[in-house]
């Protein structure tokens, strides 16, 4: 069992990646490469600064707005769904080696992408995404959560299927200006926010597997209410599926990055989970049954200690684990109001059943941009139904995460994650 | 260690994966379904049969010709790389839930392909594929290998990640058709074919991590040569980066399936053998280091036993291998030899060692449909080069089961192998 304290924990995720790999060091805040000894690196990259092998820039931006007449009607907030209306444009970047790398990003009227039908991404995966949020503040500014993390976690995913990094600022601002354009999507609700899905994706026109010389790197943006279908859920708790038949990643593989490859095969288990009537799959790994993710979702556990200890526990970053930037919010929360133990630590099944079985389990739930804090209401493992009380307390402690985000995310206070749109 | 004989081994692929899933069997052979029981289905099938939900249907096909001025001039068969060139048309086939499933096939001029930018393919790897190839034989005639053993694999991959299954007779018959009008591209010449490669891709422009409801089946054309790049490969080997590191499949996962998840992760690993020389990987898994595939071939070793007996050994179908129609075949031919024994049974990395050291190691070499037999001259395996004499000598067994492959597939003699368009 490894307890990780408060302080190994800051940065760690950024940190426990990026360390590996020269090419990320380049698109790295100043800060985060201070923190790695890299700060020699910084006459390099000043030099680098207009080399379009290293990244587009936000000053090469161009513009095309649609024609008043193509703008489509906002949907009603009260009935938005999950990721099925989008915004009025796009941003776009290509990558072309052959072309030194980088082209000028542009923001264009949302349009279907035309691919070769050889291209990378229908074949072999070649592809990562992002998802983050703008929220529309009380004050009505828009805020993005921590764009920063996301950004530098789009580049660790790069790395993995072989596509190309950038700076993370430069996508930043072009994100910035694409969700300005559109701002008045971003929903005037604290229940809804707009979701902003990067992405790139490889689009060599050639078969056989090696790397893509050509990427697209795109976003899109939707405005989005709950996650879930049935919107109850975010009261009345979302049961899972856990089978240990099922493994959605494993050490040496990929699991801990955010690349389509890991979610395609999820697919027919969600199929299953849903037969059954169950909300989510709880994914389990190895033959102690280890609880990784939760859906899409990271995992936290809360309960007591037989001497009374309240404790706050989520599977580590071992490399089965998405390092979720809500996951790592969560924890620094809760360490900074030092009220009960925060740790990353192997959580099992038999733990679970243990805890549920001596009354001293009290919630449990997920953590994750798309669905913020979800309470986990019921688990069914091995044919045996576990009762989870989540959301049976008076105060329960994944309400109090959710409305402290909210708070940060929707403007109710200053903070340094929510990062205004100017 | 499980030793399968040939009379077990007949089938096995197919049976292993399909007597699981009900829908398969509706679109397998009626062969294949009385083994598997299911004889009592087939007044069902007879009923669906102009059902879309159930599959597309060959007498449907709609063809649209290229005009004579778009047709492009065909390469030199000298020149030829993989997965460069494309023939003039190709195959279309939508699937849309709403729209009662398969809609009519249709054969058209080659195309871009026009996608929503939230395609579930782009983000979530909804997406599988496979490899055929035609040949034109010395009479003249085009062949496929084994095409029912690929449409058969497609639905079973299909089912993995969600995507609609089909006929498999009618997407034969469809591709044969593709491969006719096309004819003028299937090379004159025994060292190059026709790649064929039928894919499904998941089409609903919707964000979030479900099944898609709409589907696009399509599948293109590429006279071929050689798989690797350097020519010489064929005959001076290839060397291989065995690292315990990198996994490419695990239980639980989907690594018998040929979906693009198995191939994204792949591309970082291929870098790093790149970079230091060497043409592919082989990859290993667990403890022991077992052999799994090698790049993206099956795996065979040929080796001489302490008493003089000659053993082939390929890793067994144990759900962290694809199932290859190669690989199928070379155990069917040599089983039917009779010369020597063939196993299916684990391979570690310890065993190679050792019989290297030993001098009885006499053969390690891959199969596939892009590469066909692949002799193997050495592997890196923990900073150690270990020696793998495959080509050295005078009658390899790897060249023998090219050679007779080559002969059903370019159609020296007769086989039920090689099915003839007609």
């Amino acid at each position: 069992m490894s307890v990780i304290t408060s302080k190994q924990c800051a940065c760690k995720w950024v940190l426990q990646h990026q360390h590996k790999f020269k090419q990320v060091v380049r698109s790295c805040s100043l800060r985060v490469k201070q923190k790695l000894g890299y700060d020699q690196e910084e006459k390099t990259n000043e030099q680098n600064e207009y080399d379009s092998e290293y990244t587009f820039r936000y000053a090469d931006l161009t513009t095309k707005l649609c024609d008043p007449s193509q703008l489509r009607a906002k949907p009603d907030v009260s009935e938005l769904k999950f990721g099925q209306i989008f915004t009025d444009h796009m941003l776009k970047v290509f990558y072309h080696k052959q072309l030194r790398g980088w082209q000028k990003p542009s923001i264009i009227p949302f349009e279907n992408i035309s691919l070769h039908p050889a291209a990378k991404v229908l074949h072999y995966s070649i592809e990562l995404f992002e998802g983050m949020k703008a929220y529309r503040g009380v004050d009505g500014r828009i805020r993005l959560f921590r764009p920063d993390l996301n950004m530098q976690r789009m580049n660790v995913s790069a790395l993995s299927v072989g596509l190309p990094t950038f700076d993370t600022h430069e996508l930043t601002k072009c994100i910035s200006r694409l969700i300005q354009i559109d701002q008045e999507w971003v929903p005037h609700s604290e229940s809804s926010s707009l979701y902003i899905r990067p992405c790139i994706i490889g689009i060599d026109g050639t078969l056989g597997v090696v790397q893509s010389d050509s990427a697209l790197l795109y976003t899109i943006l939707c405005p989005v209410g709950g996650y879930f279908s049935s919107s109850s859920t975010s009261d009345v708790g979302v049961s899972l599926l856990a089978d240990p038949a099922y493994i959605r990643a494993w050490p040496g593989g990929l699991g801990d990055r955010k690349t389509g490859s890991n979610y395609g095969p999820t697919i027919r288990v969600q199929k299953t989970a849903a037969l059954k009537g169950l909300h989510q799959v709880l994914w389990l790994y190895g033959p102690d049954n280890q609880v990784t993710e939760m859906g899409t979702m990271n995992c936290f556990m809360f309960y007591v200690e037989e001497n009374g200890q309240k404790v706050l526990v989520t599977p580590p970053l071992n490399g089965l684990i998405l390092p979720g930037v809500t996951r790592h919010s969560v924890i620094e929360l809760c360490e900074k109001w030092n009220e009960f133990r925060v740790e990353q630590r192997t959580i099992t099944m038999d733990e679970i059943i243990k805890l549920s079985q001596s009354g001293r389990l009290l919630e449990i739930f997920g953590s994750g941009t798309a669905a913020s804090i979800s309470p986990v209401s019921m688990i069914e493992f091995l044919g045996q139904n576990i009762h989870i009380p989540t959301v049976e307390h008076a105060q329960p402690l994944y309400k109090r995460i959710r409305d402290r985000l909210a708070a940060i995310q929707y403007g109710h206070c200053e903070h340094p994650w929510a990062v205004p749109i100017e």
